[in-house]
């Protein structure tokens, strides 16, 4: 998304998990990883930061020096209030649809850093969709004043919050989002984005 | 904060929640209210928006065009996900000061809110402090990064949070934030600023 925000040309490259570390070593061992020209990027964040610096002559991603400060903000509270908690919900899902190889590393990275099998860590999640709801609330109440975080149109901080919500609707068949609530409507603006770009990803079934 | 932050003069008049209606009636039958002239505005986010509008010249509250819509957002997040959690653990606190007329409209208005008496509410709060740990979890990561929600100095974000921080300090002695995590550090930064402007009002004991 910030790429299309950007306007740049681009090329994607799935990759299983298992052949991530083979990519650019010294880069980092995690995706997303920006290849461009002779210089390679890791994470999302320091991504967005490298084009804004790179391409100052495209349409910023932040809109000015304190809307890079917030979109931090932003995505640390995506990552850390949002993402944490939807990993719990989908994660066997996401396992199912990897590759043999992919799953058994996978399982034993996850099952290690959660301290519980995959089928425990997702265990009873439909009682759990409630807490995404309450953690989304901040964007309902927000939503009331303005159509996306960046304002009018989309910033940075929409595409943090929507890219965590997008992996979960490729990865999982469960309905994370309730239907018609201003949030559930901000994030079909964001597949509409760009000619529906993100929505040409199909949703998991 | 706000205010501070303009370079503005200004008095402030403290008023019991039963005097509030009188101050303003059109404006609103909230604090904060501000009287500039001839305008009265009621209610923090609209403070903003106006001062940053009317005294553009003075320094920005919120960076430019993306901080402002990012603001937003983090001004709901302050309400929803923060000072939402925290008044049901000091809303006893805060009945207990007031003065006695004021603790019965306060307390009828806040039980109706609730469905609870405020004594309900308030029970067993020390299990639930770690809730707001959880909830400030963005910030320790963003704080990793930058000093304020600000980036280098603070902008309305870092006040939205912190006059709900500081409306806890001053109400309730109950201890909300860990010692030296990140954002326990953030707020006596916050507390500092303008000569330690917030810290003359004294904690609450």
């Amino acid at each position: 998304m910030a790429l299309l925000h950007k306007g740049l040309e681009f090329e994607t490259a799935p990759r299983p998990f298992t052949e991530i570390a083979a990519i650019a070593p010294d880069a980092g061992k995690t995706v997303p990883l920006l290849v461009d020209g002779a210089r390679t990027i890791c994470d999302s964040w320091a991504i967005a930061e490298y084009l804004e610096d790179t391409y100052p002559d495209q349409p910023s991603l932040f809109g000015g020096a304190g809307g890079r400060a917030a979109a931090k903000f932003i995505d640390s509270w995506a990552n850390a209030s949002v993402s944490a908690l939807i990993v719990r919900l989908i994660v066997k899902d996401i396992h199912d649809i990897l590759a043999p190889a992919d799953q058994a590393y996978f399982r034993e990275t996850r099952e290690s850093r959660f301290g519980q099998t995959l089928e425990e860590v997702q265990h009873d999640r439909e009682a759990r969709v409630a807490e995404v709801a309450k953690a989304l609330m901040p964007m309902n109440i927000m939503l009331r004043s303005q159509p996306f975080i960046g304002g009018n149109t989309p910033l940075y901080g929409d595409y943090s919050l929507f890219g965590t919500l997008q992996w979960a609707r490729v990865s999982s068949p469960l309905a994370l989002l309730e239907a018609d609530t201003p949030v559930a409507e901000w994030f079909e603006r964001c597949l509409d984005l760009f000619n529906g770009a993100a929505r040409k990803t199909p949703a998991a079934v």
